[in-house]
């Protein structure tokens, strides 16, 4: 974990507005704070130089902090920005895109020899790129994921409500010691017309499509894997439905296909919508393709209409597309993989995607 | 609820920065909009003039937002905050402690026609006085939390490990549909030292202080409750324990008698700690007396040493004083309480503060 802080420091050198130079950087960002220092409370912060490696804290982690190697330690009370700010020397930047205006200005006043510059997303770039031991725990908290979908396929859906299958997806994550890394989507019938419909008390039926989009924290990483399925049998099911879905998984497909390293976000993010648009289904595929995965469920890069976020080798991405027909039906396939040379170097998730009946 | 914007845009006169005028006031921190709203999605932002009430969120939410009563409701998509800067018309109050300065940067450079001024806290100063409907709320959410503590007292502590004490408490709070308004604290022997200790492996045993500090999110609103138990009987506790619980509880009982209209947050405070200084455990007190209760389980006021906030009628207040003992044990006793006008009007929690053995 220490060649993550002294990469960033590395990176200083043009980390400024316009690629000018840092003298320093303040990280208080608490998910980048746990990336460089493993530190998980919740009061933390990092000052790093291209020599100093800074973390401060308060009194209540002054054991957990002892603990972290590496880096210089200081329990700070009370208005501790203003002991922090007598600290900094030179152009230090700051997370413009994580602190206030009011604690910028505060800090300002109090550091009076140092020019504090807006530098967010220098550590959110380096996340981007996950290393052995990273990729190793996404991958855990999908399998756990994947268990979780055999047991709900064994289960089924039909005859309960939405919120039932909803408590007891997140039950069963609580009692394996892990927790959703967001609240489950289980989004049946008309429902499913939502992207981010919230689980309610409506009773699946025979006959519907349900998406189910769940993700497991394990160990501090994120897992996120989307499902639709089907309830009662083949006859059940009305012929739109069947088509969305066929036409979703060829834009699943073609998105896995079209991931490799060099690719920018808005290039994947076409290749999938191209088989949506000329299904005739343009309209109704209103979100981006995916996103990063890791400490956070949503982190960079994004896959999108607008990303020119250039993939990376190793980068652990979601492919996501949907089809949402508003008062009907929706159906949404994702699948979360790592990037590689010449294309996806790792599926996370094992559960098919042929359409099941449950 | 509609009355809670009518008093937000009858203070904007005086609201600005020295009593300065705004036109307007844009809110954008989600438990502000809730309160002003009632709207409980992820993105919303409210914007008061003196004429107008918009409530701006996105598509996934256009149904919720359309039950608003009261509001002007604009569905917006994209980079909505160029689309929310045109409407923006002379010197526009924003909420300086939540905005980013990444995102103050943004709006200013849209908002060409408006003057963005600091004007944070505005409505965090209305939420500090409950109105009947949610002192209710809070009642409710406390009754509950009392039950569980009576079904914590006949379950017993002794035997069981910490983090199975805390499972078994929020699994039973989400078994009534609610949820932990923060991860329960159950912090035991030694453990208890720590004033915010997480939950353990360690193995409660007999002859220990425990202490619990856990409330409740039950349509809204939170509870907060605190009790420090002994385990096993009277005989296996150290006189440390029962000194230090003695002195807990009458610094409790004193910090409450001195709540009410008027008291400043560092008078009550002072009221507390003095017995504790007296008894000759000063520095093992190191956090603040309170805090207020309400849509979030720490908001204004604040009880402490450094507290300039006046007491008003109607507030929701801890009152939490504890003695900490490093590597031996430790005691903190909190009532949540409603300010009146000559004293505490009501007490939220019913629990024994009688030392236990349970």
């Amino acid at each position: 974990m220490g060649d993550r802080a002294t990469r960033l420091a590395g990176a200083l050198a043009s980390a400024g507005p316009d690629g000018s130079p840092l003298d320093g950087l303040l990280v208080t960002n608490l998910v980048n704070v746990e990336y460089l220092t493993g530190f998980t409370g919740t009061n933390g912060a990092c000052l790093i130089t291209a020599e100093k490696r800074v973390f401060l804290t308060d009194f209540r982690y002054a054991e957990r902090a002892a603990e972290i190697e590496g880096w210089e330690v200081e329990i700070v009370s009370g208005q501790w920005l203003f002991g922090l700010a007598g600290r900094l020397e030179g152009r230090v930047g700051f997370e413009d895109d994580q602190v206030t205006v009011r604690t910028a200005n505060e800090l300002r006043g109090a550091a009076e020899g140092a020019e504090l510059v807006e530098a967010g997303g220098l550590v959110e770039k380096l996340r981007r790129v996950k290393d052995a031991d990273e990729v190793e725990k996404v991958a855990a908290a999908a399998v756990m994921t994947d268990e979780l979908y055999g047991l709900l396929i064994e289960r089924g859906l039909a005859g309960q409500t939405e919120a039932e299958v909803d408590a007891w997806l997140a039950g069963w994550m609580r009692e394996q010691g892990a927790e959703p890394s967001f609240p489950p989507i289980v989004a049946s019938g008309p429902n499913g017309a939502s992207p981010h419909a919230e689980p309610g008390p409506r009773r699946i039926g025979p006959g519907e499509l349900v998406t189910v989009d769940m993700g497991i924290k394990l160990d501090g990483y994120c897992s996120d894997c989307t499902r639709t399925f089907a309830t009662g049998t083949e006859a059940d099911l009305d012929s739109l439905s069947r088509e969305i879905y066929e036409v979703t998984l060829r834009a699943n497909e073609a998105g896995l296909a079209a991931v490799k390293a060099g690719a920018a976000g808005d290039e994947v993010d076409e290749v999938a919508r191209a088989v949506i648009r000329d299904a005739g289904y343009g309209e109704n595929f209103g979100h981006g393709l995916g996103h990063g995965v890791g400490l956070e469920i949503h982190e960079a890069p994004r896959l999108g209409p607008s990303s020119k976020d250039e993939l990376m080798v190793g980068e652990v991405v979601t492919v996501e597309p949907g089809i949402y027909v508003s008062g009907a039906t929706g159906v949404r396939i994702e699948d979360m993989v790592l990037t590689g040379e010449n294309g996806v170097a790792r599926t996370f998730s094992s559960v098919t995607k042929n359409l099941l009946f449950v």
